[in-house]
């Protein structure tokens, strides 16, 4: 099957799985429910559930038992974006060309809509954890991934670290944490469940959400992100440390071609999984910019 | 032994465990960290983790086993006064007599201590479900406790309901949502882990949320907060949906004497535990505003 369509059958599994469970979601008042629901079914590339469907096939475990850590790994993300977009933190009043969370339920429902969909995860794995081992360790590395070991850590060290006061080495840290271990957790979580290559998913997560970064870096600078119907707060977005004010957008693009040299050989390393899926999706990341 | 002193035994242990872990919390950057233990080491009573220690000494589990429980009983409760006090929320510049987290750091900070302090929460809780079925209830009984199907949902609702457009009923979802569920959770986790009186422990706890939250709003009409160092955002504060405009203070009061009493009925249903420390608790709860 071509990359695309396989793509397609993960992500519409999943935009399924999840209109169901939101669907049957009643959490009262009606605005709770009504706010975690407008950002979960905001569309969006569904990247998390994707790589983590993909990485069980490749592993030989059928994907369509996981949703629920597919669920919970989408609720997570997207209770980061809503608080993100906060006007005390990134102030951005689009997300995915619609109003963001707070422009349309004002900002406390936005920040508990972000406290609920963070509590609804964490509910989903605990609901995982008795079925044994390997999906208590898959539960505890979004766990990981998600706190002030991972993505929490990049948005505080993010909002301390400008073009003024940052460089290389606090771009990467930044990166590693705020993009790369929710990128990662998919991966890992995949290999927990099924028990193997767990140290290669975890390299192969981290680089790919190196790559990630960058390219995303590089389609804010030349625009592209605009046409999408993603506004940042002008003041945030020119205060970020951005891998384009390191490097400039020849060399980003330089630094992503060599990440992705690195993920294709950490997938060498897996070698009776079927990594082609993931091989094409680090070359569908880093043409993106193209 | 006294029921202070008993009470005093319960929080020096939960106090001394705490700072230890938050001596032993080293999350990047920095600030992280302090904005974290700021707040956790702000003192209070420390009434969920002494009812989660207590209930586990009445049902005789040696409670200095299980105090990761209790620490992610209190990083929940901080996290939730965090949010609760930012601008769009109750916009309370002081807590216990110091400045607000948002005061100290800033709102972003705040916002993701807040985020953080929740994860971490979770990442303890799913530390302990390794140890059995008990356990992995415990932490269930908590999770659920803590978001839309609780506490958040409480939060939600309390901005939705005023004075003006709430009565009875509505106060009393707020009061079982918001307040009950974190009251309840202690005596149910510590239920879920002896393996007893699950249900007992669960209508008890319920029952001392809502003393606590009838005797809360009496002292905060009668201005006793004040004196405390709490000073709610005069807006927000005037708006707000209390028992005391429902049913005036004396009225109040005749309430929490119900129930009170009902608290008792429920302990007296535990024979064969030693609820002697839980009674005078319901004393303790009762009395404050005195």
């Amino acid at each position: 099957m071509k990359f695309l369509d396989q793509y397609e059958e993960y992500r519409v599994y999943f935009e399924t799985c999840l209109h169901k469970a939101c669907a049957e979601m009643a959490f009262q008042p009606k605005i709770l429910t009504e706010s975690m629901c407008y950002s979960l079914l905001s569309g969006g590339k569904r990247v998390r559930p994707v790589l983590f469907f993909c990485t069980l096939d490749a592993f030989g475990v059928d994907y369509r038992d996981e949703k629920n850590f597919a669920i919970a790994l989408e609720c997570i993300h997207t209770y980061s974006l809503i608080h993100d977009d906060l006007p005390a933190m990134d102030n951005d009043d689009f997300r995915r060309g619609r109003p963001s969370n707070h422009k349309m339920f004002g900002e406390a429902n936005a920040i508990l809509a972000g406290d609920a969909l963070l509590s609804f995860a964490f509910d989903l794995l605990l609901g995982e954890c008795g079925r044994g081992n390997g999906f208590l360790r898959a539960a505890q590395s979004l766990s990981r991934a998600a706190g002030a070991l991972g993505m929490v850590a990049g948005q505080s060290a993010d909002l301390l670290y400008t073009g003024e006061n940052g460089g290389e080495k606090e771009l990467l840290w930044i990166y590693r944490h705020k993009t790369g271990c929710l990128i990662a957790a998919p991966l890992i979580m995949a290999a927990c469940i099924a028990g193997r290559y767990r140290q290669e998913a975890e390299a192969f997560g981290m680089e790919l959400g190196n790559l990630f970064q960058l390219t995303d870096d590089i389609l804010d600078a030349v625009g592209e992100k605009e046409k999408l119907g993603k506004t940042t707060g002008k003041d945030a977005a020119e205060q970020k440390l951005t891998a384009v004010k390191v490097y400039s957008v020849s060399g980003a693009r330089a630094k992503a071609q060599e990440s992705a040299l690195r993920c294709y050989a950490i997938l060498d390393r897996m070698r009776d999984a079927q990594m082609d899926f993931l091989r094409e999706f680090v070359d569908y990341v880093l043409e993106r910019d193209r």
